[in-house]
Protein backbone atom coordinates (compact mmCIF):
# COMPACT_ATOMS: atom_id res chain seq x y z
CA UNK A 1 0.00 0.00 0.00
CA UNK A 2 1.29 3.83 -1.39
CA UNK A 3 1.52 5.91 1.88
CA UNK A 4 -1.97 7.42 1.64
CA UNK A 5 -2.88 10.73 0.23
CA UNK A 6 -6.32 9.81 0.29
CA UNK A 7 -8.03 11.81 2.88
CA UNK A 8 -11.53 13.28 1.66
CA UNK A 9 -13.57 11.62 -0.72
CA UNK A 10 -16.77 12.90 -2.68
CA UNK A 11 -19.96 10.76 -3.82
CA UNK A 12 -21.99 12.57 -6.06
CA UNK A 13 -24.92 10.60 -6.25
CA UNK A 14 -25.73 8.39 -3.35
CA UNK A 15 -27.85 5.54 -5.04
CA UNK A 16 -26.93 1.91 -4.65
CA UNK A 17 -23.50 2.23 -6.15
CA UNK A 18 -22.07 5.14 -4.72
CA UNK A 19 -23.50 4.23 -1.70
CA UNK A 20 -22.03 1.00 -1.92
CA UNK A 21 -18.56 2.63 -2.87
CA UNK A 22 -18.90 4.63 0.39
CA UNK A 23 -19.42 1.57 2.68
CA UNK A 24 -17.02 -0.53 1.00
CA UNK A 25 -14.35 2.29 1.65
CA UNK A 26 -14.87 2.56 5.04
CA UNK A 27 -15.54 -1.34 5.87
CA UNK A 28 -12.10 -1.58 3.83
CA UNK A 29 -10.60 0.48 6.63
CA UNK A 30 -10.87 4.09 5.27
CA UNK A 31 -10.86 6.40 7.62
CA UNK A 32 -11.15 9.85 6.32
CA UNK A 33 -14.40 11.74 5.73
CA UNK A 34 -17.02 10.15 2.90
CA UNK A 35 -19.27 13.65 1.64
CA UNK A 36 -22.18 13.07 -0.30
CA UNK A 37 -23.69 14.61 -2.92
CA UNK A 38 -27.34 13.90 -3.56
CA UNK A 39 -31.03 15.54 -3.56
CA UNK A 40 -31.67 16.63 0.23
CA UNK A 41 -34.13 13.62 0.31
CA UNK A 42 -31.28 11.09 0.07
CA UNK A 43 -28.59 12.87 2.03
CA UNK A 44 -30.93 12.72 4.90
CA UNK A 45 -31.89 8.94 4.36
CA UNK A 46 -27.98 8.40 3.82
CA UNK A 47 -27.11 10.04 6.65
CA UNK A 48 -29.37 7.77 8.61
CA UNK A 49 -28.04 4.76 7.20
CA UNK A 50 -24.72 5.99 8.46
CA UNK A 51 -23.31 5.85 4.74
CA UNK A 52 -21.78 9.15 4.23
CA UNK A 53 -20.68 11.72 7.13
CA UNK A 54 -21.77 15.22 5.36
CA UNK A 55 -24.05 15.55 2.77
CA UNK A 56 -22.73 19.10 0.81
CA UNK A 57 -23.11 20.92 -2.08
CA UNK A 58 -20.50 19.93 -5.65
CA UNK A 59 -18.85 23.38 -4.84
CA UNK A 60 -17.81 22.46 -1.61
CA UNK A 61 -17.33 18.69 -2.13
CA UNK A 62 -15.05 19.72 -4.96
CA UNK A 63 -12.76 22.30 -2.71
CA UNK A 64 -12.79 19.56 -0.05
CA UNK A 65 -11.95 16.09 -1.46
CA UNK A 66 -9.16 14.07 -3.37
CA UNK A 67 -10.98 11.87 -4.72
CA UNK A 68 -14.86 12.67 -6.59
CA UNK A 69 -16.63 9.68 -7.25
CA UNK A 70 -19.45 10.59 -9.75
CA UNK A 71 -22.36 7.61 -9.25
CA UNK A 72 -25.05 9.18 -10.95
CA UNK A 73 -26.84 8.18 -14.28
CA UNK A 74 -24.35 8.89 -17.10
CA UNK A 75 -26.59 11.90 -18.66
CA UNK A 76 -25.54 13.72 -15.23
CA UNK A 77 -22.25 12.30 -15.11
CA UNK A 78 -21.74 14.17 -18.84
CA UNK A 79 -23.34 17.17 -17.55
CA UNK A 80 -21.67 17.26 -13.76
CA UNK A 81 -17.96 16.41 -15.58
CA UNK A 82 -17.36 20.07 -17.47
CA UNK A 83 -18.87 21.95 -14.19
CA UNK A 84 -16.13 20.33 -11.78
CA UNK A 85 -12.92 22.69 -13.79
CA UNK A 86 -13.74 25.48 -12.20
CA UNK A 87 -14.50 23.68 -8.33
CA UNK A 88 -11.77 21.16 -8.11
CA UNK A 89 -8.46 20.95 -5.89
CA UNK A 90 -5.50 20.72 -7.81
CA UNK A 91 -4.56 16.85 -7.86
CA UNK A 92 -7.60 15.75 -7.27
CA UNK A 93 -9.17 12.16 -8.66
CA UNK A 94 -12.51 12.38 -10.35
CA UNK A 95 -13.70 8.83 -11.42
CA UNK A 96 -16.96 7.39 -12.22
CA UNK A 97 -19.39 4.95 -12.43
CA UNK A 98 -21.24 5.15 -15.53
CA UNK A 99 -22.32 2.13 -17.59
CA UNK A 100 -20.23 3.51 -21.03
CA UNK A 101 -17.10 5.43 -21.03
CA UNK A 102 -16.40 6.74 -24.73
CA UNK A 103 -18.27 9.80 -23.94
CA UNK A 104 -17.96 9.98 -20.39
CA UNK A 105 -13.92 9.67 -20.77
CA UNK A 106 -13.32 12.48 -23.85
CA UNK A 107 -15.84 14.49 -21.40
CA UNK A 108 -13.28 13.92 -18.51
CA UNK A 109 -10.36 14.43 -21.12
CA UNK A 110 -10.83 18.15 -21.16
CA UNK A 111 -10.63 18.90 -17.44
CA UNK A 112 -7.50 20.82 -16.85
CA UNK A 113 -6.82 21.12 -12.59
CA UNK A 114 -7.88 17.50 -12.11
CA UNK A 115 -7.40 13.73 -13.36
CA UNK A 116 -10.00 12.26 -14.77
CA UNK A 117 -9.83 8.47 -14.88
CA UNK A 118 -13.11 6.37 -15.98
CA UNK A 119 -14.44 3.65 -14.06
CA UNK A 120 -17.26 1.07 -14.24
CA UNK A 121 -17.94 -1.88 -11.45
CA UNK A 122 -19.80 -4.61 -12.73
CA UNK A 123 -21.98 -4.89 -9.95
CA UNK A 124 -25.78 -4.43 -9.30
CA UNK A 125 -29.16 -5.69 -8.09
CA UNK A 126 -32.36 -5.68 -8.75
CA UNK A 127 -32.98 -2.77 -6.19
CA UNK A 128 -31.70 0.60 -6.32
CA UNK A 129 -31.16 3.72 -3.94
CA UNK A 130 -29.05 4.10 -1.18
CA UNK A 131 -31.21 1.65 1.02
CA UNK A 132 -30.26 -1.48 -0.97
CA UNK A 133 -26.14 -0.02 -0.67
CA UNK A 134 -23.95 -2.58 0.89
CA UNK A 135 -20.34 -2.96 1.63
CA UNK A 136 -19.96 -5.85 -0.23
CA UNK A 137 -21.59 -4.98 -3.33
CA UNK A 138 -18.10 -5.34 -5.77
CA UNK A 139 -16.77 -7.90 -3.49
CA UNK A 140 -15.43 -10.31 -6.29
CA UNK A 141 -16.94 -8.90 -8.96
CA UNK A 142 -14.72 -7.01 -12.26
CA UNK A 143 -14.17 -3.72 -11.88
CA UNK A 144 -13.39 -1.97 -15.23
CA UNK A 145 -10.85 0.82 -15.59
CA UNK A 146 -10.58 2.56 -18.57
CA UNK A 147 -7.53 5.04 -18.70
CA UNK A 148 -7.29 6.75 -22.03
CA UNK A 149 -3.52 6.61 -22.10
CA UNK A 150 -1.90 3.81 -19.99
CA UNK A 151 0.47 6.02 -17.81
CA UNK A 152 -3.23 7.75 -16.52
CA UNK A 153 -3.11 4.75 -14.00
CA UNK A 154 0.89 5.50 -12.88
CA UNK A 155 -0.06 8.87 -10.85
CA UNK A 156 -0.02 9.06 -7.47
CA UNK A 157 -3.61 9.24 -7.04
CA UNK A 158 -4.49 6.58 -9.73
CA UNK A 159 -2.36 4.16 -7.95
CA UNK A 160 -4.05 4.60 -5.04
CA UNK A 161 -7.75 4.45 -5.99
CA UNK A 162 -6.70 1.05 -7.69
CA UNK A 163 -5.55 -0.36 -4.31
CA UNK A 164 -8.79 0.74 -3.18
CA UNK A 165 -10.23 -1.05 -5.55
CA UNK A 166 -8.79 -3.94 -4.69
CA UNK A 167 -9.69 -3.44 -1.28
CA UNK A 168 -12.63 -3.43 -1.65
CA UNK A 169 -12.57 -6.77 -2.87
CA UNK A 170 -13.09 -5.94 -6.77
CA UNK A 171 -11.24 -7.35 -9.64
CA UNK A 172 -9.69 -4.87 -11.66
CA UNK A 173 -9.65 -5.15 -15.49
CA UNK A 174 -8.23 -2.39 -17.96
CA UNK A 175 -9.48 -1.63 -20.99
CA UNK A 176 -9.18 1.22 -23.37
CA UNK A 177 -13.15 3.53 -23.35
CA UNK A 178 -13.81 2.25 -26.60
CA UNK A 179 -12.61 -0.79 -26.30
CA UNK A 180 -14.79 -0.66 -22.95
CA UNK A 181 -18.03 0.25 -24.99
CA UNK A 182 -17.78 -2.71 -27.27
CA UNK A 183 -16.85 -5.07 -24.54
CA UNK A 184 -20.06 -3.88 -22.62
CA UNK A 185 -22.29 -4.06 -26.14
CA UNK A 186 -21.53 -7.70 -26.24
CA UNK A 187 -21.25 -9.04 -22.79
CA UNK A 188 -23.89 -6.50 -21.17
CA UNK A 189 -25.98 -4.61 -23.66
CA UNK A 190 -26.58 -7.34 -26.28
CA UNK A 191 -28.17 -9.98 -23.12
CA UNK A 192 -30.10 -7.14 -22.02
CA UNK A 193 -31.58 -6.16 -25.50
CA UNK A 194 -32.19 -10.11 -26.35
CA UNK A 195 -33.97 -10.23 -22.73
CA UNK A 196 -36.40 -7.26 -23.87
CA UNK A 197 -36.80 -8.86 -27.54
CA UNK A 198 -37.95 -12.02 -26.15
CA UNK A 199 -40.21 -10.75 -23.56
CA UNK A 200 -42.12 -8.33 -25.72
CA UNK A 201 -42.38 -10.32 -28.06
CA UNK A 202 -43.89 -13.46 -26.26
CA UNK A 203 -46.20 -10.54 -24.83
CA UNK A 204 -47.59 -10.21 -28.62
CA UNK A 205 -48.48 -13.37 -29.36
CA UNK A 206 -51.94 -14.43 -29.48
CA UNK A 207 -51.01 -17.66 -27.04
CA UNK A 208 -48.47 -15.16 -24.95
CA UNK A 209 -51.43 -16.07 -21.71
CA UNK A 210 -50.50 -19.94 -22.16
CA UNK A 211 -46.68 -19.01 -22.33
CA UNK A 212 -46.79 -17.84 -19.40
CA UNK A 213 -48.73 -20.25 -17.63
CA UNK A 214 -46.44 -22.72 -18.71
CA UNK A 215 -43.42 -20.95 -17.89
CA UNK A 216 -40.35 -22.93 -16.62
CA UNK A 217 -37.56 -22.00 -14.65
CA UNK A 218 -35.74 -20.81 -18.17
CA UNK A 219 -38.15 -18.59 -18.94
CA UNK A 220 -37.89 -16.55 -15.84
CA UNK A 221 -34.22 -16.83 -16.13
CA UNK A 222 -34.87 -15.48 -19.71
CA UNK A 223 -36.17 -12.55 -19.02
CA UNK A 224 -34.92 -11.33 -15.97
CA UNK A 225 -33.35 -8.38 -17.44
CA UNK A 226 -36.04 -7.16 -19.05
CA UNK A 227 -37.66 -6.06 -15.53
CA UNK A 228 -34.82 -3.48 -15.76
CA UNK A 229 -35.37 0.03 -15.76
CA UNK A 230 -35.91 2.19 -18.66
CA UNK A 231 -34.21 5.23 -17.81
CA UNK A 232 -31.12 3.64 -17.21
CA UNK A 233 -31.23 2.02 -20.59
CA UNK A 234 -32.43 5.21 -22.01
CA UNK A 235 -28.75 6.91 -21.05
CA UNK A 236 -26.86 3.63 -22.14
CA UNK A 237 -27.98 3.35 -25.29
CA UNK A 238 -27.71 6.68 -26.46
CA UNK A 239 -24.56 6.72 -25.35
CA UNK A 240 -23.53 3.16 -27.16
CA UNK A 241 -25.40 3.12 -30.37
CA UNK A 242 -22.64 1.86 -32.96
CA UNK A 243 -21.56 -0.64 -30.70
CA UNK A 244 -24.47 -1.81 -29.52
CA UNK A 245 -25.66 -2.17 -33.47
CA UNK A 246 -22.74 -3.50 -34.60
CA UNK A 247 -23.27 -6.76 -31.32
CA UNK A 248 -27.14 -6.96 -32.78
CA UNK A 249 -25.73 -7.54 -36.11
CA UNK A 250 -23.53 -9.90 -34.49
CA UNK A 251 -26.47 -11.99 -32.84
CA UNK A 252 -28.68 -11.66 -36.07
CA UNK A 253 -25.63 -13.72 -38.30
CA UNK A 254 -25.43 -16.09 -35.26
CA UNK A 255 -29.06 -16.62 -35.43
CA UNK A 256 -29.73 -16.96 -38.80
CA UNK A 257 -26.08 -19.48 -38.61
CA UNK A 258 -28.17 -21.58 -36.20
CA UNK A 259 -31.45 -21.59 -37.83
CA UNK A 260 -30.12 -22.73 -40.97
CA UNK A 261 -28.60 -26.04 -38.65
CA UNK A 262 -31.96 -26.18 -37.32
CA UNK A 263 -33.63 -27.03 -40.59
CA UNK A 264 -30.71 -29.27 -42.51
CA UNK A 265 -28.46 -29.79 -40.14
CA UNK A 266 -27.71 -30.87 -36.28
CA UNK A 267 -26.86 -28.15 -33.56
CA UNK A 268 -24.37 -30.34 -31.39
CA UNK A 269 -21.45 -28.44 -32.01
CA UNK A 270 -23.25 -24.83 -31.25
CA UNK A 271 -24.00 -26.29 -27.81
CA UNK A 272 -20.77 -27.37 -27.23
CA UNK A 273 -19.29 -24.00 -27.78
CA UNK A 274 -21.85 -22.11 -26.02
CA UNK A 275 -21.63 -24.97 -22.86
CA UNK A 276 -17.86 -24.30 -23.29
CA UNK A 277 -17.98 -20.31 -23.17
CA UNK A 278 -20.90 -20.50 -20.15
CA UNK A 279 -18.77 -22.72 -18.44
CA UNK A 280 -15.77 -20.39 -19.04
CA UNK A 281 -17.46 -17.60 -17.33
CA UNK A 282 -17.90 -19.07 -14.42
CA UNK A 283 -14.53 -20.36 -13.84
CA UNK A 284 -13.58 -16.90 -14.39
CA UNK A 285 -16.00 -15.67 -11.78
CA UNK A 286 -15.32 -18.04 -9.37
CA UNK A 287 -11.14 -17.71 -9.63
CA UNK A 288 -12.44 -13.72 -8.78
CA UNK A 289 -13.38 -14.88 -5.49
CA UNK A 290 -17.26 -14.00 -6.56
CA UNK A 291 -19.78 -16.58 -4.63
CA UNK A 292 -23.13 -14.33 -5.53
CA UNK A 293 -25.24 -16.33 -7.11
CA UNK B 1 -60.98 -36.96 -3.52
CA UNK B 2 -62.38 -39.88 -6.02
CA UNK B 3 -62.22 -43.36 -4.31
CA UNK B 4 -59.10 -44.21 -4.58
CA UNK B 5 -58.25 -47.29 -7.41
CA UNK B 6 -54.71 -46.78 -7.86
CA UNK B 7 -52.71 -49.14 -6.06
CA UNK B 8 -49.62 -49.71 -7.88
CA UNK B 9 -48.00 -47.61 -9.65
CA UNK B 10 -44.35 -47.93 -12.10
CA UNK B 11 -42.47 -45.36 -12.79
CA UNK B 12 -40.03 -46.63 -16.09
CA UNK B 13 -37.17 -44.19 -15.68
CA UNK B 14 -35.95 -43.29 -12.40
CA UNK B 15 -33.83 -40.23 -12.79
CA UNK B 16 -34.25 -36.55 -11.29
CA UNK B 17 -37.97 -36.40 -12.70
CA UNK B 18 -39.52 -40.08 -12.27
CA UNK B 19 -37.79 -40.11 -8.97
CA UNK B 20 -39.06 -36.99 -7.72
CA UNK B 21 -42.55 -38.25 -8.66
CA UNK B 22 -41.97 -41.15 -6.73
CA UNK B 23 -41.33 -39.28 -3.52
CA UNK B 24 -43.43 -36.96 -4.16
CA UNK B 25 -46.42 -39.34 -4.49
CA UNK B 26 -45.47 -40.77 -1.31
CA UNK B 27 -45.37 -37.67 0.35
CA UNK B 28 -48.51 -36.83 -0.79
CA UNK B 29 -49.98 -39.91 1.29
CA UNK B 30 -49.95 -42.31 -1.79
CA UNK B 31 -49.85 -45.92 0.10
CA UNK B 32 -49.39 -47.96 -2.90
CA UNK B 33 -46.35 -49.78 -4.68
CA UNK B 34 -44.22 -47.95 -6.31
CA UNK B 35 -42.26 -50.08 -8.80
CA UNK B 36 -38.86 -48.92 -11.17
CA UNK B 37 -37.90 -49.74 -14.55
CA UNK B 38 -34.23 -48.54 -14.57
CA UNK B 39 -30.75 -49.69 -15.06
CA UNK B 40 -29.49 -52.02 -12.25
CA UNK B 41 -27.21 -49.38 -11.38
CA UNK B 42 -30.26 -46.77 -11.33
CA UNK B 43 -32.58 -49.38 -9.36
CA UNK B 44 -29.63 -50.50 -6.77
CA UNK B 45 -29.60 -45.89 -5.94
CA UNK B 46 -33.10 -45.45 -6.19
CA UNK B 47 -33.92 -48.51 -3.52
CA UNK B 48 -30.91 -47.30 -1.22
CA UNK B 49 -32.71 -43.80 -1.41
CA UNK B 50 -36.37 -45.06 -0.80
CA UNK B 51 -37.34 -43.56 -3.80
CA UNK B 52 -39.03 -47.00 -5.11
CA UNK B 53 -40.37 -50.11 -3.55
CA UNK B 54 -38.76 -52.53 -5.91
CA UNK B 55 -36.85 -52.79 -8.94
CA UNK B 56 -38.73 -54.77 -12.02
CA UNK B 57 -38.81 -54.98 -15.48
CA UNK B 58 -40.88 -53.39 -17.85
CA UNK B 59 -43.13 -56.72 -18.60
CA UNK B 60 -43.27 -56.91 -14.48
CA UNK B 61 -44.28 -53.46 -14.19
CA UNK B 62 -46.99 -53.23 -16.85
CA UNK B 63 -48.72 -56.95 -15.59
CA UNK B 64 -48.95 -54.97 -12.27
CA UNK B 65 -49.58 -51.24 -12.37
CA UNK B 66 -52.44 -49.65 -12.56
CA UNK B 67 -50.31 -45.68 -13.66
CA UNK B 68 -47.37 -46.20 -15.98
CA UNK B 69 -45.09 -42.86 -15.22
CA UNK B 70 -42.65 -42.63 -18.62
CA UNK B 71 -39.77 -40.86 -17.82
CA UNK B 72 -37.44 -41.65 -19.44
CA UNK B 73 -35.77 -39.44 -22.65
CA UNK B 74 -38.57 -38.59 -25.57
CA UNK B 75 -36.48 -41.19 -27.60
CA UNK B 76 -37.01 -44.28 -24.59
CA UNK B 77 -40.47 -42.96 -24.26
CA UNK B 78 -41.20 -43.23 -27.97
CA UNK B 79 -39.44 -46.44 -28.52
CA UNK B 80 -41.05 -48.03 -25.29
CA UNK B 81 -44.86 -46.89 -25.61
CA UNK B 82 -45.47 -49.53 -28.73
CA UNK B 83 -43.91 -52.25 -26.65
CA UNK B 84 -46.56 -51.99 -23.58
CA UNK B 85 -49.87 -52.88 -25.33
CA UNK B 86 -48.80 -56.39 -25.14
CA UNK B 87 -48.06 -56.11 -21.66
CA UNK B 88 -49.91 -53.17 -20.21
CA UNK B 89 -53.60 -54.19 -17.30
CA UNK B 90 -56.74 -53.98 -19.30
CA UNK B 91 -57.48 -50.03 -18.55
CA UNK B 92 -54.43 -48.95 -16.81
CA UNK B 93 -53.56 -45.53 -17.48
CA UNK B 94 -49.95 -44.60 -19.38
CA UNK B 95 -48.63 -41.24 -19.05
CA UNK B 96 -45.12 -40.00 -19.81
CA UNK B 97 -42.96 -36.58 -18.82
CA UNK B 98 -41.59 -36.20 -21.96
CA UNK B 99 -41.29 -32.15 -23.48
CA UNK B 100 -42.42 -32.40 -26.82
CA UNK B 101 -46.09 -33.84 -26.84
CA UNK B 102 -47.29 -34.59 -30.25
CA UNK B 103 -45.26 -37.70 -31.64
CA UNK B 104 -45.73 -39.08 -28.52
CA UNK B 105 -49.22 -38.54 -27.97
CA UNK B 106 -49.56 -39.82 -31.41
CA UNK B 107 -47.54 -43.05 -30.38
CA UNK B 108 -49.84 -43.56 -27.01
CA UNK B 109 -53.38 -43.49 -29.15
CA UNK B 110 -52.41 -47.18 -30.58
CA UNK B 111 -52.58 -48.25 -27.45
CA UNK B 112 -55.50 -50.19 -27.56
CA UNK B 113 -55.38 -51.92 -24.05
CA UNK B 114 -54.91 -48.80 -22.14
CA UNK B 115 -55.75 -45.24 -21.60
CA UNK B 116 -52.55 -42.73 -22.70
CA UNK B 117 -52.30 -38.74 -21.09
CA UNK B 118 -49.25 -36.91 -22.25
CA UNK B 119 -47.85 -34.75 -19.37
CA UNK B 120 -45.27 -32.43 -18.93
CA UNK B 121 -44.03 -31.09 -15.83
CA UNK B 122 -42.55 -27.65 -15.72
CA UNK B 123 -39.72 -28.77 -13.30
CA UNK B 124 -35.72 -29.48 -13.56
CA UNK B 125 -32.90 -28.62 -12.22
CA UNK B 126 -29.41 -28.61 -13.19
CA UNK B 127 -28.46 -31.51 -11.59
CA UNK B 128 -30.19 -34.67 -12.90
CA UNK B 129 -30.28 -38.62 -11.63
CA UNK B 130 -32.27 -40.07 -9.05
CA UNK B 131 -29.71 -38.24 -6.32
CA UNK B 132 -30.90 -35.20 -6.95
CA UNK B 133 -34.86 -36.43 -6.95
CA UNK B 134 -36.53 -34.28 -4.34
CA UNK B 135 -40.28 -34.57 -3.13
CA UNK B 136 -40.97 -30.62 -3.72
CA UNK B 137 -39.89 -30.38 -7.37
CA UNK B 138 -43.07 -30.06 -8.52
CA UNK B 139 -44.72 -27.44 -6.12
CA UNK B 140 -45.88 -24.41 -7.68
CA UNK B 141 -44.65 -25.62 -10.38
CA UNK B 142 -47.17 -26.00 -14.38
CA UNK B 143 -47.84 -29.22 -15.09
CA UNK B 144 -49.04 -29.46 -19.13
CA UNK B 145 -51.54 -31.69 -18.97
CA UNK B 146 -52.27 -33.13 -23.11
CA UNK B 147 -55.65 -34.91 -24.14
CA UNK B 148 -56.15 -35.27 -27.81
CA UNK B 149 -59.92 -35.01 -26.83
CA UNK B 150 -60.82 -33.11 -23.99
CA UNK B 151 -62.76 -36.56 -23.00
CA UNK B 152 -60.26 -38.48 -22.40
CA UNK B 153 -59.89 -36.00 -18.80
CA UNK B 154 -62.99 -38.02 -17.86
CA UNK B 155 -61.96 -41.34 -17.44
CA UNK B 156 -61.83 -42.53 -13.73
CA UNK B 157 -58.04 -43.32 -14.09
CA UNK B 158 -57.56 -39.74 -15.69
CA UNK B 159 -59.62 -38.01 -13.17
CA UNK B 160 -57.24 -39.58 -10.27
CA UNK B 161 -54.17 -39.24 -11.72
CA UNK B 162 -55.03 -34.90 -12.62
CA UNK B 163 -56.32 -35.11 -8.93
CA UNK B 164 -52.60 -36.87 -7.58
CA UNK B 165 -51.17 -34.37 -9.78
CA UNK B 166 -52.51 -31.36 -7.30
CA UNK B 167 -52.09 -33.37 -4.60
CA UNK B 168 -47.95 -33.09 -5.43
CA UNK B 169 -48.79 -29.78 -5.32
CA UNK B 170 -48.02 -28.93 -9.18
CA UNK B 171 -50.97 -26.80 -11.19
CA UNK B 172 -52.77 -28.83 -13.88
CA UNK B 173 -53.09 -27.30 -17.09
CA UNK B 174 -54.69 -28.33 -20.30
CA UNK B 175 -53.00 -28.11 -23.73
CA UNK B 176 -54.03 -30.38 -27.11
CA UNK B 177 -50.35 -31.86 -27.78
CA UNK B 178 -49.72 -30.01 -30.68
CA UNK B 179 -50.68 -26.45 -28.95
CA UNK B 180 -48.28 -27.61 -26.48
CA UNK B 181 -45.75 -28.02 -28.93
CA UNK B 182 -46.18 -24.45 -30.05
CA UNK B 183 -46.19 -23.21 -26.62
CA UNK B 184 -42.86 -24.48 -24.83
CA UNK B 185 -41.21 -23.63 -28.54
CA UNK B 186 -42.02 -20.59 -27.24
CA UNK B 187 -41.86 -20.72 -23.51
CA UNK B 188 -38.70 -23.10 -23.56
CA UNK B 189 -36.85 -23.95 -26.64
CA UNK B 190 -36.28 -20.75 -27.67
CA UNK B 191 -34.83 -18.95 -25.11
CA UNK B 192 -32.71 -22.51 -25.09
CA UNK B 193 -31.34 -21.75 -28.61
CA UNK B 194 -31.33 -17.81 -27.98
CA UNK B 195 -28.76 -18.82 -24.54
CA UNK B 196 -27.03 -21.37 -27.06
CA UNK B 197 -26.71 -18.72 -29.94
CA UNK B 198 -25.27 -16.25 -27.57
CA UNK B 199 -22.74 -17.95 -25.58
CA UNK B 200 -21.54 -19.34 -28.71
CA UNK B 201 -21.42 -16.03 -29.99
CA UNK B 202 -19.81 -14.48 -27.61
CA UNK B 203 -17.49 -17.67 -27.45
CA UNK B 204 -16.27 -16.77 -31.08
CA UNK B 205 -15.46 -13.17 -30.45
CA UNK B 206 -11.64 -12.25 -30.71
CA UNK B 207 -12.18 -10.04 -27.66
CA UNK B 208 -13.94 -13.35 -25.73
CA UNK B 209 -12.10 -13.23 -23.44
CA UNK B 210 -12.52 -9.31 -22.41
CA UNK B 211 -16.34 -10.21 -22.80
CA UNK B 212 -15.70 -12.68 -19.85
CA UNK B 213 -13.44 -10.83 -17.78
CA UNK B 214 -16.44 -7.91 -17.96
CA UNK B 215 -19.29 -10.01 -17.44
CA UNK B 216 -21.75 -9.06 -14.79
CA UNK B 217 -24.81 -11.07 -13.23
CA UNK B 218 -26.82 -10.27 -16.40
CA UNK B 219 -24.56 -12.09 -18.50
CA UNK B 220 -24.34 -14.99 -15.88
CA UNK B 221 -28.70 -15.48 -16.22
CA UNK B 222 -28.43 -14.84 -20.03
CA UNK B 223 -26.47 -17.93 -20.46
CA UNK B 224 -27.70 -20.27 -17.67
CA UNK B 225 -29.31 -22.27 -20.37
CA UNK B 226 -26.65 -22.82 -22.58
CA UNK B 227 -25.01 -25.43 -19.94
CA UNK B 228 -27.79 -26.96 -20.72
CA UNK B 229 -27.08 -30.76 -21.77
CA UNK B 230 -26.89 -31.78 -25.45
CA UNK B 231 -28.47 -35.28 -24.82
CA UNK B 232 -32.10 -33.91 -23.87
CA UNK B 233 -31.84 -31.31 -26.23
CA UNK B 234 -31.03 -33.33 -29.12
CA UNK B 235 -34.28 -35.30 -28.73
CA UNK B 236 -36.32 -32.01 -28.19
CA UNK B 237 -35.17 -30.11 -31.17
CA UNK B 238 -36.11 -33.87 -32.99
CA UNK B 239 -39.00 -33.82 -32.50
CA UNK B 240 -40.46 -30.61 -32.16
CA UNK B 241 -38.60 -29.30 -35.57
CA UNK B 242 -41.40 -27.15 -37.31
CA UNK B 243 -43.00 -25.11 -34.02
CA UNK B 244 -39.10 -24.05 -33.50
CA UNK B 245 -38.03 -22.42 -36.65
CA UNK B 246 -41.27 -20.85 -36.42
CA UNK B 247 -40.48 -19.39 -33.11
CA UNK B 248 -36.90 -18.33 -34.47
CA UNK B 249 -38.41 -17.32 -37.56
CA UNK B 250 -41.15 -14.94 -35.16
CA UNK B 251 -37.55 -13.79 -33.03
CA UNK B 252 -35.71 -12.92 -35.91
CA UNK B 253 -38.83 -10.21 -36.45
CA UNK B 254 -38.74 -8.91 -33.50
CA UNK B 255 -34.75 -8.34 -33.20
CA UNK B 256 -34.88 -6.76 -36.96
CA UNK B 257 -37.97 -4.41 -35.52
CA UNK B 258 -35.89 -3.75 -32.64
CA UNK B 259 -32.70 -3.22 -34.36
CA UNK B 260 -34.83 -0.90 -36.67
CA UNK B 261 -35.57 1.13 -33.54
CA UNK B 262 -32.24 0.55 -31.97
CA UNK B 263 -30.92 2.78 -35.23
CA UNK B 264 -33.54 5.43 -35.58
CA UNK B 265 -36.28 5.35 -32.72
CA UNK B 266 -36.27 4.84 -29.07
CA UNK B 267 -36.71 1.46 -27.62
CA UNK B 268 -38.84 2.93 -24.69
CA UNK B 269 -42.30 0.95 -25.43
CA UNK B 270 -40.36 -2.24 -26.20
CA UNK B 271 -38.80 -1.96 -22.73
CA UNK B 272 -42.08 -1.30 -21.40
CA UNK B 273 -43.75 -4.44 -23.27
CA UNK B 274 -41.28 -6.71 -22.20
CA UNK B 275 -41.26 -5.46 -18.73
CA UNK B 276 -44.89 -6.03 -18.24
CA UNK B 277 -44.70 -9.43 -19.89
CA UNK B 278 -42.07 -10.18 -17.19
CA UNK B 279 -43.84 -8.92 -14.67
CA UNK B 280 -46.63 -11.04 -15.73
CA UNK B 281 -44.83 -14.10 -15.64
CA UNK B 282 -43.83 -13.58 -12.31
CA UNK B 283 -47.32 -12.71 -10.79
CA UNK B 284 -48.29 -16.11 -12.59
CA UNK B 285 -46.02 -18.31 -10.79
CA UNK B 286 -46.39 -16.56 -7.66
CA UNK B 287 -49.97 -17.26 -7.77
CA UNK B 288 -48.96 -21.09 -8.74
CA UNK B 289 -47.26 -20.45 -4.89
CA UNK B 290 -43.84 -21.21 -6.56
CA UNK B 291 -41.82 -20.00 -3.82
CA UNK B 292 -38.36 -21.26 -5.48
CA UNK B 293 -35.86 -18.99 -7.18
Amino acid sequence: MPETALETVAIAGVGLIGGSFALALRQAGFRGAILGVSSPRTIARALELRVIDEGVALEEACSRADLVYLAGPIHSILETIPRLDALLRPGALVTDAGSTKSLICQAGARLSRAQFLGGHPMAGKELRGVESAEAGLFHGRPYLLTPRRPEDLDTPAAVEFVEWVRRIGAVPKILAPEQHDQVVALSSHLPQLLSTALASGLGRQDCGADVAAAAGPGLLDSTRLALSAWDIWRDILDTNQEAILAAMDLFADRWKELRETMAHGVLEEDFRQGRAFAEMLRAQRSNNGDTSR
